[in-house]
Order: C-alpha cells, then sequence, then structure tokens
C-alpha cells in the first residue's frame, strides 16, 4: 500500500544538505510505494503547526528544478534548533498528524542533535505499535559526527577555507614587509575544519603557516612563540585557529577576553582571531588582520565541492530507499570509505543511536606533536572531500539557487 | 629600433589586475618593437633597488602560464606604496637603472596613486628629454577612478559582494526568527561597492534590504528606525554598510565607538559593522551578525567577473600598444561604455592628469532620497560589470594559481 512521506531539516545549514533534500525527493518521487512527499517548515516545529508544503506538487515534472535544489546552499525546507521533550502529549499530537496526513515515512536530515529526533520518533512508534518508518540523513559542516567517514557539508566547507586561505594568502604576498593574518575556522568542539585548511599548501606557497585545533590546549605564550619564529621565515604569516580554542583549564581563548570587556558594558564576546590578534598587536607589532569568514564557510554553494555534492545527494536516496524499499527504521544513511586512492565510498546504513548526540572529535595523533599543525595522516583524510568542481546555475553573474519564498509564509495549512 | 620593457604594479591587489599584466606581456612578446620584458618586483621600489625578473624568461614559450597568470588574483609582480619624491636625485637614479637595461617602455598598473608614479616619470622624461614612454593601467576596486567607464578590479569585487549577500541570505532564511546581518564593504569614500551588493536582489528575496555608502552622512538614529522599519516585514534583515560611513560631522561611525573603547585600554578600531551590531543589540535585541569579508572581497579570483578580467586584459594590450606602436606617454589606458543593451565597450587613452590622485564617488543622484538604497539608474549601471563565470584552473579541488615563489627571492639583481 502507498504510503505519503514527509522530510525535514534541522540544525545548521551547509552547502550541500539541499542535495540531500534533492537526492530524498527524487527517490521518493520514483518509488511505487511513495504516494505524496511533504515538506515540514523549520523541521518537526513545522509539523506541529502543521506548517508543510507540498514537494510532489513542487518537483514532480521539474526536473531542473530538482538539479538547482541539487546545488543551492542552506536549507530549502528551513531549520529548528527543537529538542522532542519527554511530553507524551507532543507524541501524541505528532502522530494524530502522521496519520491525518498518511504519512508511513518520516526522513529528517540534521546533524546529531537531529538524529535525537530520529531516534525518539522511533522509540514512541514502537512503543504504540505504529509502523511509522524513521530515517535520518546526516549533515554537519563539523564533521563531528559518528558512525560515518565524513559528514556531508564538511567537504564544501573545508574547500571554502582552503581557498580562503590560499587567497588571502597571495592577497598578503604583494607586500614586502612583515604581517600576520588570523582566519577563524568554526567547529567549536571538533578541529576538522581548522585542519582542512592545511589543503591550501602547495610547494611554493606553504600557508596555512600554523593550525589550531580545539582537541588540545591552546597557551597564548607558545602562539606567540610560533608566530615570531615563523616570521623569521616569512614575510607573511597566515595563522587558522578554530572559534573553540581553549586553554589549559578549559576557558575559551575568546572568553578570556570578553570576561574583562564585560566589565566595561561591552555585550558579546570577542572572537578567538579577534583576541589574538591584538595579542601579536601587543607582543610583536607587526600588521595584523583577523578574519572571520563566519557563515560564509557553510553557506557557500558556488564553490561546493562535487564529491560532496554527489555523496549528500546519495545520502538521501540511500535513505530513502532504506524506508520505503527495505522497511527499515531508526536508522541513519552512512557511507563508508572503501579505498583512499582511487577514492571511494561505499553507501550503508546505521542504527541511529550511533550517532544522536555524540561528537567525533578529531583524533590527537592526527596533530603534530607541537600542536600547531596536523599530520599526514590527517592530509590524506581530508584530500579527497573537497575535489571536484561544481557547475553551479548561473543567472547576471550571481548563482542561481533554488526560490525559498515559501519559507516566508507562516502556517501553510493543509486543513483549516 | 627595439627597446626594452618594464612593468609594475603597485597599491593593493584585486582579482583581476594580473589580467592586465598578462595582457600587457602578451602584447608585447608579440611586438616588433620590443625586445625584453622585465617586471620590476614590489613596484617602483623594485625598480630603484634592481630587484627586477624577466618576464620575457618566465612567460615567452608557456602561452598556458599566461593564461592560467590571467586568472590569478592579486599581485605577480608584488606591490608598493612609494610615492615619489620631488628630489632630483631619485629621478637620476632611475633613469640611469632604465639606460642601464635599455628600457624605452614604462608600464606601470595601479590605481590614482599609481597614477601620480606615472605622471611624474612622465614629466622628468620630458624635463631631461628623454624619450622614455610612460603608460599606466587602472585598476582598482574602489572604482574610484576618473576618466574611465569603471576601474578593472572593481567588476570582480562587486560580484564577490553580491554573492557574500545572496548566500548570506539563503544562510539566514532559514529560522524563523528575527534576525539582522550586517555586511562591511571596502571602499573608504566611493560606495561603489557598498552599492553593487544590491544586484544580489531577486524577485523572492529581496536583501540586501538596506545599504549605506559613504557619500551621505550616516545617522544611527535613522540606521536603527530603518532596521525596524524591515524587521516589521522580513524576519531576517540584511544591510550593507560601506567601512567608510561618517556622520554629519564627517566622523568615522566605526571610529566613534573606538574612542571610548580607546579609554578602557583597547588597542584597534572597530569596524563599522562591528560598531552597528552592538548597536542593534542594544536598540533592538535580536540576534544579529557583522561580517566582514576584508580582503577576500578582492583577492577572490575564483569567483572574478568574467567581463572583468576580459576588460582587464584589454586595457594591458591597450597599454602597451599606445607606448609601442602610437609612441604615447603619459597617458593610461581607459574604456568608454558605448551601450548598455547589448553592453559594450571602447577602448582608448587619456592623460595621466585626468586621473592621477582624483576621486570618482558615486553621484548622490544615484543615492535613494532616504539615503538606505540606491536608484534604478545605478542599477543599470552595475548590472553588466558583474557578468560572465571565469573557468579558474583547479587542481586539487583548488584554484590553480600562478606561482609567485620570486616575490620571496629578495634583491634578484641583473648585474652585480
Amino acid at each position: 500500500m502507498k504510503k505519503n512521506m514527509i522530510i525535514g531539516q534541522s540544525g545548521g545549514p551547509t552547502a550541500v544538505i539541499n542535495s540531500s533534500l534533492a537526492g530524498a525527493i527524487e527517490y521518493a518521487l520514483q518509488s511505487e510505494n511513495v504516494d505524496n512527499v511533504y515538506g515540514m517548515i523549520n523541521g518537526i516545529e513545522g509539523l506541529m503547526e502543521e506548517n508543510i508544503i507540498s514537494l510532489t506538487a513542487m518537483f514532480r515534472s521539474l526536473p531542473h528544478e530538482l538539479n538547482r535544489l541539487k546545488h543551492s546552499p542552506a536549507m530549502f525546507l528551513g531549520s529548528c534548533r527543537y529538542k522532542l521533550s519527554d511530553n507524551e502529549e507532543e507524541y501524541k499530537r505528532l502522530f494524530e498528524l502522521l496519520d491525518y496526513y498518511e504519512i508511513g515515512y518520516f526522513i529528517y536530515i540534521g546533524g546529531n542533535d537531529s538524529m535525537d529526533t530520529v531516534q525518539k520518533m522511533t522509540a514512541y512508534a514502537e512503543k504504540i505499535g505504529h509502523d511509522l518508518r524513521v530515517v535520518g540523513i546526516p549533515k554537519t559542516i563539523d564533521n563531528d559526527l559518528v558512525g560515518i567517514d565524513h559528514s556531508p557539508g564538511f567537504g564544501s566547507a573545508a574547500k571554502y577555507i582552503a581557498t580562503c586561505v590560499r587567497e588571502v594568502a597571495y592577497d598578503t604576498s604583494i607586500y614586502s614587509i612583515k604581517s600576520v593574518h588570523i582566519i577563524e575556522a568554526m567547529g567549536r568542539n571538533a578541529g576538522w575544519l581548522t585542519a582542512a585548511s592545511v589543503l591550501a599548501r602547495q610547494d611554493n606557497m606553504p600557508a596555512p603557516h600554523l593550525v589550531y585545533l580545539p582537541e588540545i590546549p591552546f597557551s597564548v605564550e607558545q602562539f606567540v612563540s610560533d608566530v615570531k619564529k615563523k616570521l623569521e621565515e616569512y614575510n607573511s604569516v597566515i595563522v587558522v585557529v578554530s572559534e573553540g580554542i581553549r586553554d589549559k583549564d578549559g576557558r575559551y581563548i575568546s572568553a578570556a577576553q570578553s570576561t574583562e570587556a564585560d566589565l566595561f558594558g561591552h555585550e558579546r564576546l570577542s572572537g578567538a582571531g579577534a583576541y589574538l590578534k591584538s595579542v601579536i598587536e601587543e607582543e610583536i607589532g607587526c600588521k595584523v588582520r583577523a578574519l572571520e569568514p563566519s557563515v560564509l564557510q557553510r553557506s557557500a554553494g558556488h564553490i561546493a565541492s562535487l564529491t560532496d555534492v554527489n555523496e549528500a545527494f546519495n545520502l538521501g536516496s540511500v535513505a530513502v530507499r532504506a524506508a520505503v524499499e527495505e522497511n527499515l527504521t531508526g536508522v541513519f544513511s552512512t557511507l563508508t570509505r572503501t579505498s583512499n586512492k582511487p577514492y571511494s565510498v561505499a553507501y550503508g546504513f546505521e542504527d541511529v543511536s550511533t550517532v544522536a548526540n555524540k561528537e567525533n572529535t578529531v583524533p590527537v595523533s592526527w596533530i603534530s606533536e607541537e600542536g600547531n599543525d596536523v599530520t599526514e595522516e590527517m592530509v590524506t583524510y581530508l584530500r579527497p572531500l573537497i575535489r571536484g568542481t561544481v557547475q553551479t546555475p548561473f543567472r547576471g553573474g550571481l548563482p542561481d539557487y533554488v526560490d525559498i519564498r515559501h519559507l516566508d509564509v507562516r502556517k501553510q495549512r493543509y486543513r483549516d
């Protein structure tokens, strides 16, 4: 018997989470087991408020629109950061709605927090003997998911950061004066993105010269000494730091300054980069800039990794297949690296309890002894993930992403 | 009689200043009037220190390298910010060197400050009856040069800023909470780049919602009121401000805060964006982020405008032709827009005194009456400049720019 499917997205955006959505929609539209495909606007919150749209109507006869979706960053369905409570009333309401819309397949794209939703929906369905199939599709730029070789979204953010470093290295090469550039990468607890900046290195340009991951304690003194040493060798020194670097007592390097600033009535934390800039100014006194690519590193669809886009798409298809063909529930689609040369992956499933609420940080053995670089093992792991150039559709000189006007319309109810 | 040519670059980098260099080299290598083509490393300073390289040797039989140069950002020859003095000794030394190297053509790529060098070198040559031909090639991301429809380098920076705004707009669309993003664009006195952000607008997404140029006084009160009004209509409001916005008394908006902060021992100025972020936090209290693309907007070769790359290349060729075929001196190559639909330009020359040390700011009539937007006339002017997608060479997933190892080698003398 055909059933309807509902898909949601949750957590922070990436450049390829819509590729996963496109993969899921494409598979669902072709499946004999799926009738209508709905999208919840703003994740599980949208479902609770019956803020849903028909993805079947939007994409069934528009394959080029599906391709545009595949190449658009951020989240076509909007997001939420809602965590399901333990309140049974909440689940009753959700399952009433699922029954009302005759939904047999619940697909949720997100990170480790979102997989908690998959886990809880699965558990409640089992508890009440409901045959809802609940399947997750992983994503995160931080690459901190367990149970997967690398997270979709990470490769594109990594490519963005490495491209930034390379372009800043070219920019700063033009003067023969000493300078330091500090680039702050996302990843509060996991240093994968920071590490990925080393892919910018080439024979003729060793930038970034120093990288600092949050997995090991950060010493401001050691940092100043490291920078001084590099300045002896190079005119221009480029440093990449994780936003989450902490001192040996676990205090954020950014927070160290903010505590002081708070006394003066300043409201927000300064980032690690901005703080270290002031340190270099005081301790070394050369020209120094702090750059914070901020949300651009997760939304730059125009320079996404083709490898990442395609893997995200496939993980979307695989998840839907798990639900509709293999009758699985409480799993997420995953990939294993089967070979590095040539690079290849195999797709499969994992129990969602593997990933939910867990964090995969960088092994300390992949960080150099000095704590300011990564090992060759890390580089080998990273290198294939940024490969391949996407053919982003352009119009009028700018990336022509999918229309998301529907996100502005509140409460698109299907009933009164 | 064949003579040698020397080429230099000066001022701040752009994504296409190397395209101009490539155009100049290509023309010079084919010219029957040119023998060797030299490059001065770090502009006129490099010439004075005899820090020069042979561009003939580097590119003569490597057309693919010349193409790579055409697509590489920043400055292959390095830069300087040196302003020639009125000291005759300096000129004597320079002309001795030019004679030693048998240089008959002096080509200088730069902005309005660099054109001062072209003007002074021309004047001295005339004064001593030297037949050196001195020709400038314009560049600047700020678009503040006079005597040219638009500056090479501007179109690519404009495309970068508009792309940023669009991608941030997608990123921030995903939550249904109120938020403000403030993006700070370069251009201290000229608001062209800030204005170009409006190219990001499309039917389904009106970001940026507000833009503030430095040509008219900035009122913090009006800004808060503008943002509040937009927040009534939109969940997510995106604002682009020039780094150079000033209040009615001419004080930088960024500096206003820094004076206060200095009392607390903080050392550096906050940017306009960071300051306005704190204003929104205090006055409105919603989620707010400040983004400063900083040097990335001038060095992002991977998303350069093809129109810009090609025009910069042509301006390079035209300048060399002016010197070697038309025997001109004291001019710079320029372009005039001959039609907007279809867009086309005509190349020519202008006397360098037209451009040197002058600044072309945005006409106030191209700014909306409310002071927070630009007119349709501005949009019509801007639209063609960002068109066309470059085929940046990629390797291993990253832009494969030209080798600039030579910039690290000090004093590449051709004699002892």
